[in-house]
């Protein structure tokens, strides 16, 4: 951030009054300009025992299999973006969702929630943002060729889950070694 | 937002190519400035049947109750915040977080997080934000002076669920009628 998205002039790091940490300021209306974690919400779709996953279209991670998620809008909720992705990635409708699991990534300010879903019915495919959209029963999942540790994250707790048919909701920390 | 934060040229409401919804565009640099729902974090923090809530000396809500929360910051985690912002509301140290209940706002674009919490001291009072820091048993909390439902309903599900000693995480959708 160099401008101020109220005014156009310039804006300067500085530690606003009664603030403890430095903030984008405004040198001439004063504005001061938050900066904060977003949120990633998807969908973890299941179809008897098969997991819907999709191959990645986009960088990062070009190729490699994610379940479908992505930024949560404004004026929705975590559930809704969780389905709004679902059909944008996998043009695939879901039902009975309900909260999984939630990961800390701060190092890139972003919290993921993923849902568990019941994929509605066997009509889906590649969106935009997607090569392949396929089922997997659990010995076909590919472990050495999922997108990010969320995802690997989120299955493997899925898998362990479903031999007791419990399933708390999940918050994780996902620190990146330096 | 009225000017582009990388070149002070000013932006246009567009739907970008691939996209779907309308996002402030800079005629002049092309960056698109997306716009998403913020996190606010918190605690419940508890010592021994007691409740601790803090009177806001700030607007929105002056002079009503509520739990120690506010904006998670870049660069921490959703727990992390809710122990920052238990320190700065109540000047309290808590221990033994565990994520109780999440709330939608999506008019608001707001997802709270609430944490359980064990105080660990006696030591707390008001930080900036607040006038007053007190602990409550049940039967005195002050059900017609808490600041937002979000407060309320985590209270709610807190003294039911203390009952039976079983705390699922509650999530909840907070729709204000029109
Ligand atoms: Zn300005
Ligand atoms: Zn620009």
């Amino acid at each position: 951030m160099k401008f101020c998205s109220q005014c156009g002039e310039g804006v300067t790091l500085a530690i606003p009054e009664g603030d403890n940490r430095e903030r984008h300021v405004c040198n001439a209306c004063s504005t001061i300009h938050y900066q904060n974690p977003r949120i990633i919400t998807g969908t973890l779709p299941v179809y008897d025992d098969q997991i819907l996953l999709c191959k990645r279209a986009i960088e990062p991670r070009h190729g490699l299999w994610t379940l479908p998620a992505g930024f949560m809008e404004n004026g929705e909720t975590t559930e809704q973006g969780a389905i709004r992705e679902t059909w944008e990635e996998a043009s695939a409708n879901v039902n009975d969702l309900a909260l999984y699991s939630i990961f800390n990534l701060p190092q890139i300010n972003q919290v993921y929630f993923f849902y568990r879903a019941q994929l509605s019915d066997l009509s889906f495919g590649p969106g935009e943002e997607s090569l392949e959209v396929e089922l997997f029963n659990e010995d076909a999942i590919p472990w050495d060729q999922l997108a990010f540790p969320v995802i690997t994250r989120t299955l493997q707790h899925y898998l362990s889950d479903r031999k007791s048919g419990e399933f708390p909701v999940r918050t994780e920390d996902i620190i990146r070694k330096r």
